[in-house]
């Protein structure tokens, strides 16, 4: 496996404890990315808690969600969501499927979600999808190809879409892009339900969303928050082992990581 | 004590534990088990928080909730639930009885339970139950016979049972599908409260609901469900020992479990 | 110290210990308890983090609030809240004063606090008392003998009063029960605020709240609740020394305590 | 670098591990301290997670907040809240800025944030900012100079500032008094969105809020409440090590620490 394999996939389940540990992802749903060499593949891991994953546990499968190699492994039932966005969406390199309690009332209320402070910008505009729309009364999970396109389709040109009385489904340029997404678009939801409660909303205009979500995907603010989850993971005992490396987990020593490069350079405005 | 039986006894503590964890159970409630190869008798700890009480606790008792042999324990004086909900009901072989923060709001307010994700669906229709009704004036606790039996006449052919100004009661096939059942059920109380506080509620059509309850309760999802929780179990330090094992409480290295074995199968659609 | 008094006040820094743990108190607050030979006597600790405080902290004082021997100690400001109370009622045994955010919301809304499930039934009726009705604008430090006297004539014989946009003050007839009040208070306060969100409340008969208290109060259910709430501040490392052990922390080895011999009696209805 | 500096950086670390540590601070936000012997001059980290920043990553600033000495650094770039506030401001020697959950629900709703619990009078009056009513459309961060000048006069003569659809900005006369307001405002926000779900709100009168700010700032009522934080930031194993000590955070076993000086003093009223 080559090293820059192995770095992604030990990002992608770094990812993925960062999502469980901020309570993004419980007992359920799953985080994939794209194949950096061959677009037409994508990297998940086998069915299990994402929590706990582990290197060992990751896939691949191609865009039609079937494995490149034959496996023992159960797969998720639900990857069609995974493969049919890499097919829609070429710039798409990471995808994740939760039910976050932060916005699944969204979900139930079909209540909007609009970026209500700065961080929320990088939800850009979220449209819903209810699968009950296409094909009536089903076990309410994507697993025929088609309703994995349906999703896709309803995502269009967007970063995450809504599920109805189910969960979201988010994508990003990458695996830091998509973390920082996702949960601050939890952060907004969660903001959001207070403001309700307060009985009213002022959300960011148009301007401000666009030049706001471009600023905030920038490395500097990616990378920073990036260091603050990993910190937050290992503290919690959950940074996985990389490839080379023993393979219980990281302990607690390894706690005082360095800052990621990207954030460590020269003074700017 | 049979090797089938010691498995069993164990899986009730760690289902207990795995309740108390995720803060269904706190210094109150219980959950019991029903005897494998007799039918008439159920196991169930001694009056003890759930969190605390150990397979050295269990005690067997009878239909009618006495012991099988004499014992020196105090025993819950709520454990007519149990004892009569298993006469009612020769299908059920668990039962949690509980004060889950999730779901006391709707014992409290007379609001409807209804599933509004999929994992929520699960509960099935939820009855009420006001012990006032029949008994007037108590000390609110079901101790008497006669208030277990009607209880168990107001759960029905259902799940799950609200009771006024005091908890819930829940029923399963077997405690994986109890425990999968009672988490799920308060995480869907909670998102059903913040959708109310949305100003609208959309929830699983009777079609959705009998179709994804079917498809959630079979032996991958609860499987990575268990995965799961006892994972948390562990990190908290709250694994029991089994039978032959030291006293102390399970050891941190052990958090690195394997996957139960059933949700290790191959590869599926 | 004879080892009735030594065990007293062991029991007095655990149940403060306690209530940290379980949010009812945090930098501020405090927890007293009447001398059990002296009436005219109560141990309080000196001015500090109630989580912090340990047993050499602890200092007497007269009725009056002034300590039975010259210390350099800085004392609790508020301290006649407890001397007043002790006068004004002879059978209680310990007071608590908090701001517990399960409850503020009532002392700041002037919402009436009503037992809505079984265990909040120990609160009884809960007064509201308002500093600036008596003393107009002050400090909002009840720290004159006379603001304290006010404060117990607003609790006249209840257990439980509100201070307007301030706080809560609790008495029991002894530490365990006055813990066991505390706690479920605000559980109480919590579900009742969320009931309220669901647009209809429904609380205990006069009649259900009478015999429900009287059961509650009971020393098994005391006692299983305390042996849990210890379990949770051995496991949180706040368990105080007693006075012969060593001056550090309990360790974490001792948290496999033996339940309380209270809650081990034998079997009954 | 002389000790009395030394000491003031080490007391900025420890403030902010206090915030984060009490979710005031996430991946965002920034503390700074004015030079006590060159009021041109203040005290920030370089851009880093409030948690991850140590003593070794502080840098020394202008008012117009530029590095006293060249750096490889990256700085936050917000930096200029700091530097317009000090000059406007001579007597506050401290600033925070951050994006609570507590507060922000008022930054979208923008509700009035008014004192309603005796702590939370040290937030005084909290007027509003809108970057976009001087600057419309813009990436919602106080970038460039005018910018934080014209949040610095929004502050006027007060202590907090919320700032529409993004957080607040906190001052004080040293990090103590700093850390005290934030933390307390934040609960003030926590405790008014509850009584606000209950429907109505007392606040405290001008006269009360007045007197009671005054004295909860005495250095007795602050002290306590840092000795409380401190020994939690200690639990989590946050508390930053002295210059002339290891690199390594402090060891669990320093958890047992003294009271501070300042709330170790004699008995009084």
């Amino acid at each position: 496996m080559p090293d820059q394999i192995a770095e992604l996939l030990h990002e992608l389940i770094v990812s993925t404890r960062i999502m469980a540990n901020e309570k993004v992802l419980d007992a359920f749903g799953h985080v994939s990315v794209r194949h950096p060499r061959d677009p037409k593949r994508y990297f998940i891991p086998r069915h299990r808690a994402p929590e706990l994953a582990e290197m060992s546990d990751i896939v691949e499968l191609n865009l039609d969600s079937e494995p490149i190699k034959p496996t023992e492994f159960r797969l998720y039932s639900e990857r069609v969501i995974h493969g049919e966005i890499y097919k829609a969406r070429p710039e798409v390199n990471a995808v994740v499927h939760h039910h976050a309690h932060a916005v699944l009332p969204y979900a139930i209320s079909g209540r909007e979600m609009v970026p209500v402070f700065h961080l929320g910008a990088v939800i850009g505009q979220v449209p819903f999808w209810d699968q009950r729309d296409e094909f009536g009364d089903t076990n309410m999970l994507v697993i025929k190809p088609e309703e994995g396109a349906s999703l896709a389709r309803a995502l269009g040109p967007h970063w995450m879409v809504l599920m109805r009385r189910h969960g979201a489904t988010v994508a990003g340029l990458s695996l830091r892009e998509l973390t920082f997404r996702t949960v601050f678009g939890c952060d907004n939801a969660k903001l959001l339900s207070q403001a309700i409660a307060h009985g009213h909303v002022d959300s960011l205009s148009p301007g401000e969303a666009k030049l706001t979500s471009a600023h905030q995907l920038r490395p500097p603010s990616m990378g920073r928050a990036w260091d603050y989850w990993v910190r937050q993971v290992e503290k919690a005992g959950l940074m996985p082992a990389k490839s080379g490396e023993s393979k219980s987990a990281a302990p607690a020593k390894r706690a005082k990581s360095k800052p990621s490069k990207k954030s460590k350079t020269k003074s700017r405005r």
